[in-house]
């Protein structure tokens, strides 16, 4: 069988629109951000609107568990949906809440979403002290129980740690390389080295103020970043992680932004706009032509669009 | 393989010894109750203690998730842990939290405990209002994903009304007959006949209150009791489930009794002392062995002690 197409970071307003265009993209599996700030409780009400989704939607998605569930995607013509935390919130101070939110089908969880967790440091702090006491732990469990480490709002020290103190691989699942556009969310080459060296992959994001020139951004010169990263660090440890906000309204990015932590000056902020060859899930299929422009080998293509994270997700979920 | 045995109700103050004491008694699967009257997030917390104790006790018990857990449990000399609620507090009011429970292991839920719910009446209310309307959507949604309607603590005409409800047999797991002890926590002789007509399942209890005489409840009397309701009702929907609360010191009675809903003007209740062939899970293997005293068949004496339970499980616990 062909290699998947594997997004590695949405956000989108969930709805049959997106879920058709997901198909349309050839997407066979997503990782679906199902919390930020939310409390334990908020997210398990947040999973059960997942559950109607995927009741409701049962022709187009289902939920994914491990890499066969992305196989079985392909045989089955459907997108697995991959559930993530873009912040620890919900698991609170509780040890335990790991492995229970792992039952529920979590299977990503970011230790810092830009502010300083309990966790570890956020890439917008001005100190970041390192991987905590509670921090630690809590990437031990993630271990153990098959939770990948997300450290891609996170800042430069703790983003080493993390690598340095996970027994497994981890994931930047959508981030750049600050050498192509320097700002705190980019990550440096000495990060990326790191992650490439420990097994770990690096999700390209298509998030407007992650690329160098925002929405004026020119496809080539994304690929040809994505050329050179995979010059410095090896193809096989990259794949793309969109971070696509499709259809959401600005209370959406004003709860991303504040959650409950602070007041915004900002009365509803907008989303940037996109690029124009980035808009939806149907863009995936100009974005695999455009690596092939670049001088990517079809075998990289594929890689690149889903091959490297089908070959991660295949150790990552389970157990050890 | 011979018959399992299986108990359909603990709450035993969990421990080494007492999971020893099941492997000595010859239990291959327990429904051990995780809540009472917890919120969403302190059952998470009970159930997250759990996982600890499947980790550190994992040559004794496992959490059972469907009835070949149970013939898992024959073949590996270990008990399957079924989760289940006395009360549906866990849930809240969200219809969601069906589904997210039994994604968290939970096979059994009460629709109501002692009092008036939010989906039925208690046996010690006055009125029993009968199954209300979320109770009617949580048993539909408790069918869809195979979760078993409990009503042992339940009133008569909300008992009734879950049985014709109920597109799936449902259980009284810990009761005993009224006309036996005519209390209001054992069951009429139209409730035990509608649960058998339904294919619905009895669990004997052995807490000294549902027994005539209490402690002092003789053996042969107690399995003249059972072998009457054979006769009644059918052997093969007769169980046991014991109501064991051993070693829980009285604060545990004084929460199942009083939760968070009253003061109790008791300062700590204390628990009734248990007959004296039924202190802890060792004395299953005398229950079967006074069973087949009374006149029971070997095959009929296995039924009971797990065999019609095993059938029972083997169809409850996976979604429709």
């Amino acid at each position: 069988m062909s290699a998947p197409r594997i997004d590695c970071l949405q956000y989108a307003n969930w709805s049959e629109k997106v879920f058709r265009q997901m198909r349309e993209g050839g997407l066979h599996a997503v990782h679906a951000t199902v919390a930020y700030h939310e409390s334990f409780r908020e997210t398990a009400a947040n999973i059960a609107g997942w559950n109607r989704l995927f009741r409701k939607h049962g022709d187009l998605i289902f939920m994914g568990r491990d890499g066969d569930d992305v196989v079985r995607a392909q045989q089955e013509n459907r997108t697995a949906i991959f559930f993530g935390f873009q912040n620890p919130s919900p698991i609170e101070d509780d040890l335990g809440l790991v492995e229970i939110c792992h039952a529920l089908g979590v299977r990503f969880m970011q230790l810092t979403y830009n502010n300083q967790s309990l966790l570890a440091g956020g890439c917008y702090e001005n100190e970041d002290c390192g991987v905590t006491r509670f921090g630690k732990e809590v990437v031990r469990e993630m271990n153990r129980v098959g939770m990948v480490v997300d450290m891609s709002h996170s800042g430069e020290r703790s983003t080493l740690e993390a690598i340095e103190l996970s027994s497994r691989p981890i994931a930047v699942t959508h981030a750049n390389p600050a050498w192509w556009h320097p700002i705190a969310r980019n990550k440096s080459d000495a990060v990326l080295k790191a992650l490439a060296d420990s097994g770990g992959m690096l999700g390209f994001s298509l998030y407007p103020i992650h690329l160098k020139n925002g929405a004026a951004c020119d496809i080539g010169d994304f690929c040809r970043m994505v050329a050179e990263a995979a010059e410095r660090y090896g193809v096989e440890h990259l794949g793309i992680g969109s971070d696509l906000c499709q259809d959401r309204p600005g209370e959406a990015l004003a709860w991303m932004r504040d959650g409950r932590w602070r007041e915004s000056d900002v009365e509803t902020p907008d989303f940037p706009p996109p690029p124009p060859w980035f808009k939806d899930n149907r863009h995936f299929n100009g974005l695999a032509d455009a690596l092939a422009a670049v001088g990517f080998s079809p075998d990289d293509v594929a890689a690149v669009m889903g091959g490297n994270w089908l070959r991660f997700y295949q150790h990552a979920f389970k157990p050890q």
